[in-house]
């Protein structure tokens, strides 16, 4: 892991800005656990020329030595982590600290300038950090692609089930329960399970409300597998449709193997969101696509680059987007169809195998 | 819902601050639900002296005017955020704005002053916005108590099926799905299962590690409940334990009953704490407790005051605070225990009635 760390460092040097970092320090979960390896979350890394540090306290140390080859400080009452920084600064003559400005908070942020007074700069780190986990490794991969399968069975196990009279709720928890049977450590988001009427909110919470017939059914869901995310969203129907609510479904299942078709290396992420936006406004849908087509996923659920209006990121080879459109109509009903899929030379690869034709139950 | 957005103008205005805000700008998710109502959780909040206006996009405009008093304008691609705050503040002559500087990252920060060039000053806000939500009302008691009742039965659930062979990862999947069946709309944090040695890491996450004879199993879980977390762990026992173990749990049980019967209004944080960690260090694991007694709960799962060395905030009645320490020797065993209990005028309110004496299982 310390590979990483090397790889930020030289990025961090050769940026045009004016003083460079001989120190970065980090403090984004995600970030810390892809460059340290450690798991845990809480504590901080501090990476100079010579030294590649994980501040924690005593909840993770021992974790945190198993997990990662940096050299594991505990912080406490007794030595804590504004002076164990000092320390290491002191020692290694650092005068210039980038710190993730996208994660550390104002006061954060106050409280350490005030604690090393003698760093002559600190330089917003931006999107730099972020940027060495856009594009994944095959590891990163496979693990992606496992975390989606066990997405893939369980609701294939859900499918079993489900029927009118369940609750929204009673539909979360099973989709959960599968995923955890199936090997998922824990969710990547809170599910979505949105029926009938509520479909129309695309981040809808789970209520009691009982799945009718008539029904539209909406589940985003996601879960994690040795830390990466999968995510993926399938609409099912339960009997009696009226012919407009299939016309939406077929219009969104159209929009989404567009996108599919489109996406490629070379293509920006508003070029794959203009493909299956066209086929949603020539339906005459436009205005009920309010959300953008896709996002990358990773260590966390909602990375960059996005697909949507006005990304003008390129996508590159091993990135990993969602691509999910979606129409909604307040008060009567939605539909969104998301698969998750990896960026290639020439096309994309699916990492998701639910089917997508219009599933209706009884 | 606008009583609390009032008040929290009030607390703004009666501070020493040389300058007094005209405006608060609010973006911590769960201050947002708290003030406003709207539990979608992307958005923002802009109070002035004579408007309440929440801004939150497409996803969520439906939900959030459904669940807040709050004025709600949606903010999109051609109608940024950026813009509406200025539109508000021009229009109020706002001058002073208040900022959540706690919860605000630096670069969103930066981006908000470049965008706002006339607001004469941004005073952070500090504890002061947090600080509405620490004694807990008549209606988010009852909340709380429905959601660590939740976790009652799921323990209770869970109690009927534990056996040695079971993984850790299977302990969280059936305590999981046993709190969603029980009304749970979601976890408070993620699940602790540790079992055997993994129970020497206050904060270890479940693996695929079969429970054995002669293990301790913690479980550290909690739930939420229209917003509101549970939080609670147990530890039990599989077969033939050694002498030193029993010791271990019964050091701990002795020293969080010690702490239940000193906590009331008008104690500070520490010395909770103290009363727990005395007992502990009379027996020698002093070294062995390195976290600290607990901390409260509310809308998040980790809130102010703690109880915790140096902690000198004074309870008071209406907080809701967590009981638990621990003892962890790395390689061989941890224990835990946590109580969920409210400060009162003479004591505290115990909200969690799972049984606490060493269980032992087959």
């Amino acid at each position: 892991m310390k590979e990483y760390a090397s790889r930020l460092m030289s990025r961090l040097q050769s940026t045009e800005k004016s003083e460079k970092a001989d120190a970065v320090y980090i403090t984004d979960p995600y970030n810390m656990r892809y460059i340290s390896g450690f798991a845990g979350g809480e504590g901080a890394l501090l990476i100079t020329q010579e030294r590649c540090v994980l501040i924690t306290d005593s909840r993770y140390t021992e974790a945190a030595q198993n997990e990662s080859d940096f050299e594991v400080i505990e912080e406490s009452r007794k030595h804590r982590r504004e002076a164990i920084l000092q320390e290491i600064c002191q020692q290694q003559a650092v005068q210039h600290i980038a710190y993730e400005d996208l994660h550390l908070t104002c006061a954060a942020f106050a409280k350490l300038r005030k604690a090393l007074p003698e760093i002559s700069s600190w330089i917003p780190a931006g999107e730099e950090v972020n940027h060495l986990r856009r594009v994944k490794t095959a590891e990163e991969i496979a693990l992606l692609q496992r975390a989606e399968a066990i997405g893939d069975a369980a609701f294939e196990d859900l499918r079993k089930i489900l029927k009118t009279g369940m609750t929204e709720l009673e539909v979360a928890a099973e989709l959960e329960y599968f995923m955890k049977k199936h090997g998922a450590e824990r969710l990547s988001f809170e599910t979505i399970v949105a029926s009938g009427p509520n479909s129309s909110m695309p981040h809808a919470v789970p209520t009691d409300r009982k799945i009718q017939r008539g029904d539209f059914l909406t589940m985003d869901f996601g879960c994690c597998y040795h830390g990466y995310c999968s995510d993926m969203t399938r609409t099912v129907a339960f009997g009696g449709l009226e012919a407009r609510q299939t016309e939406i479904y077929e219009t969104v299942l159209q929009a989404q193997k567009t996108a599919l078709a489109v996406i490629r290396a070379g293509i920006t992420g508003e070029e794959a969101d203009r493909a299956a936006r066209d086929i949603i406004e020539g339906a005459g849908y436009g205005e009920c696509f309010g959300h953008s087509l896709g996002h990358s996923v990773g260590l966390y659920i909602h990375e960059d680059p996005r697909l949507a209006p006005g990304a003008e990121d390129v996508l590159e080879p091993g990135m990993a987007v969602t691509v999910e459109p979606g129409i909604y109509l307040p008060g009567y009903c939605g539909v969104r169809i998301e698969d998750l899929v990896i960026v290639t030379e020439d096309g994309c690869r699916n990492l998701t195998s639910s089917p997508k034709e219009l599933l209706i139950f009884d």
